[in-house]
């Protein structure tokens, strides 16, 4: 299991003109004193979305209600927002666009009505299952949402309480009072895990499972990572990135996350949400974005390359230097470019990040790369396990408190009050 | 057509302490010289992906093209990338993720293996045509991927003349060359105009055709934004817009786009690319950020809301005030959320967006918004010139050569580098 990925910071930690050996020595006393607070929290298991990861007896469960659903259901819908749905996102992405699911995955993340009206309209209720998603059981989008889809199902004559699932913390609450009175059946959101920190629990693996990943497999790979945190918290990759994106953060506010894989566009969207978050608090934290190779190369990369060096990039290189099929030698003779003959685009993709590299390098610009084995659910596994110790790590270095967001609340407050008085309004003001 | 949009700035500005009548006046003569210039060429018709907005007459010719496509196929796909597939991808994306389009559109627009693989192995080749976009003709993902395909048309029997379009300059390159020689018919890319500029032109149109959107509406929404930044420019919305990035840029080095509407989501990565390519350049330049409301709102606003006061945010709420099925009062009653009752998804997405403003001015992140009508073609083509036009102005006060983009040719030159070098390694350095 070793050796997943090859994480390399070492260019972008000469920007901070120290030396990796010596950077432990850099902290001060207290703020040690947290760190090893939370090596120890995470090691006694204090925090469920963490030690979850050595476990597996859960998943047999899992997977009777995927087969269970399989047999009577062709669509699954999952209601959710943000880390009740990007997480599972992520896993469910990592099966490739062309995958051959059991069933059809929605994910319902906006409340845009074109698209929510265009699920209810287009797909054969009978044969969809929906997954209804909150940890607090009070999300507005959430119960709004699962409102429209009771009452679609009712329409139809079908019976609720075999075409929706609710996934919500055991405590009373809007969503399982509601999904209770019509004897619908809930599933127990893990107790005080926000959402953002739930991708290896039932809320991210429930769909993976049906898109056909291996969860037993990404919870190893995950596992590997955290031990070999818990082992040497102070060598650590998990530490060293931490570090490195706290350190700069006052020259570099942000921070770009590009894999070089279409199977890792929506791990890079739930990292931005892990990070953001998770440490923008308090003035301070780092503006995570979201981009993928090669494709961003043609979108971002004159702004990183000539823009202003105000950013620390992060390449994510899976080895896919044998995949894809070959353009025939014939052919590239007659466009005669020599570089194209036997070329796959596993190959060009893969120098296409090394070029990258290469290139940011040279212009001064600070880039971390994690080169890892072929994309496999271990690897996929231990990437999550390591952002996600990256992100607890840099919360203490930030000196925030990870794993609140109080800053999301005041945006909802405010729309309560515009639909507390909106009733007599009859059109928006312009 | 007036009053597509309303651009609303005043609490932004307020950030630079500014009165928006003298704005004007802030501005030295010789960069006023180089604005004067810009207008002039804008108005005579230099640059052809604005002034053709004002055209029509070649959207029968790309109706004629489609409808034979749709007589034959089932499937198009679109190979390209960055300008050459976004601002399609950004028409398509207008339709919505349930539109009933007459074909399958994919775009094409990275090299990963296991989405080309993905394709050619899934969609039945006999009922697919693939267009193939490349400016200059010597893309190299585009061309790879091109032969990928002639090969694999190839191998199932199909005359490739009838299954592959080109759309390159009409000048000696290598996809066409190679196109010519095998008689497959070829589309004329217009000349001299950047990728990322090409949104309504045939690049963007003929796959927003296929799509079913109303070209000549598009062109027509433009047209209102072109004529009015013409008439007086120094009053218009895209000069201010544009002074408001710039003069703002110091201290807010990221813009975030946050467009509150799925259809939108393209829109803003088009807008990402637009931006960052055109502008990151010299040192300067700002970060766009691609966000979508109100899912964004559980990922980024706890960072907007309480992170480093480093951004400017660009909110696009279109009237979607009635919009979306209703909750029925009976089942709001039974949840016990007053707010519920007679709730439509469009009316909550609209509140989302003004509280998300309300939230973000009080805490003192200056916001600027677009209060749209309903999201028709003419209000997506206003809001596309409204961003060209601000670009095209921001590059004149950053004093950045807003056209070219020298820094992604390092990249390429490295990726080749490593190409040319590869042939005999057998492995990835993992």
């Amino acid at each position: 299991m070793a050796n997943l990925y090859q994480y390399d910071d070492m260019v972008a930690l000469s920007t901070l003109s120290i030396n990796r050996n010596v950077l432990e020595d850099t902290i001060p006393n207290e703020v040690k004193e947290k760190l090893n607070q939370l090596v120890d929290d995470l090691e006694s298991g204090v925090f469920p979305a963490f030690s979850i990861s050595s476990r597996d007896e859960d998943i047999v469960g899992l997977h009777l209600l995927v087969e269970n659903w399989k047999k009577n259901f062709k669509n699954l819908i999952v209601i959710g927002v943000g880390g009740s749905s990007l997480g599972a996102q992520a896993l469910v992405n990592f099966k490739g666009k062309f995958a051959k699911n059991s069933m059809d995955i929605y994910f319902l993340d906006n409340v845009d009505p074109t698209t929510v009206d265009g699920l209810i309209q287009n797909l054969p209720l009978t044969e969809t299952v929906v997954l209804s998603v909150s940890k607090s059981g009070s999300t507005l989008e959430t119960m709004a949402q699962t409102l429209l889809f009771f009452e679609a199902f009712k329409v139809q004559g079908l019976p609720v309480e075999n075409h929706i699932v609710g996934l919500t913390e055991n405590k009373t609450n809007t969503l399982r009072n509601f999904l209770e009175s019509h004897n619908i059946p809930i599933l127990n959101h893990p107790e005080g895990v926000g959402g953002r920190f739930t991708v290896l629990t039932l809320v991210g693996l429930i769909p993976a499972i049906v898109a056909g990943v291996d969860a037993v497999k990404i919870r190893q790979g995950a596992l590997s990572v955290l031990e070999s945190f818990l082992n040497s918290p102070y060598q650590s990759d998990s530490f060293y990135g931490a570090l490195l994106s706290v350190y700069l953060s006052e020259e570099k506010n942000i921070q770009y996350m590009m894999p070089y894989s279409d199977r890792l566009r929506k791990f890079s969207e739930w990292f931005v949400q892990l990070w953001a978050e998770s440490l923008g608090k308090d003035g301070v934290g780092t503006t995570p974005v979201s981009a993928v190779g090669s494709t961003d190369q043609h979108s971002a990369l004159q702004l990183l390359m000539d823009g202003p060096k105000d950013k620390l990039v992060t390449l994510i290189v899976p080895d896919s230097f044998d995949e894809g099929s070959q353009i025939s030698s014939e052919l590239a003779n007659q466009v005669g470019i020599e570089h194209l003959k036997g070329l796959n685009l596993g190959k060009l993709i893969y120098h296409q990040a090394q070029g990258t590299a290469d290139a940011l390098t040279a212009a001064g610009v600070p880039v971390r790369t994690f080169y890892t084995q072929k994309l496999t659910e271990e690897v996929l596994g231990a990437l999550i396990m390591h952002f996600m110790l990256e992100t607890a790590v840099a919360g203490v270095l930030f000196d925030v408190n990870t794993w609140d967001q109080p800053g999301v609340e005041e945006g909802k407050k405010r729309t309560l009050e515009y639909l507390m008085t909106s009733h007599n309004e009859k059109k928006a003001p312009v």
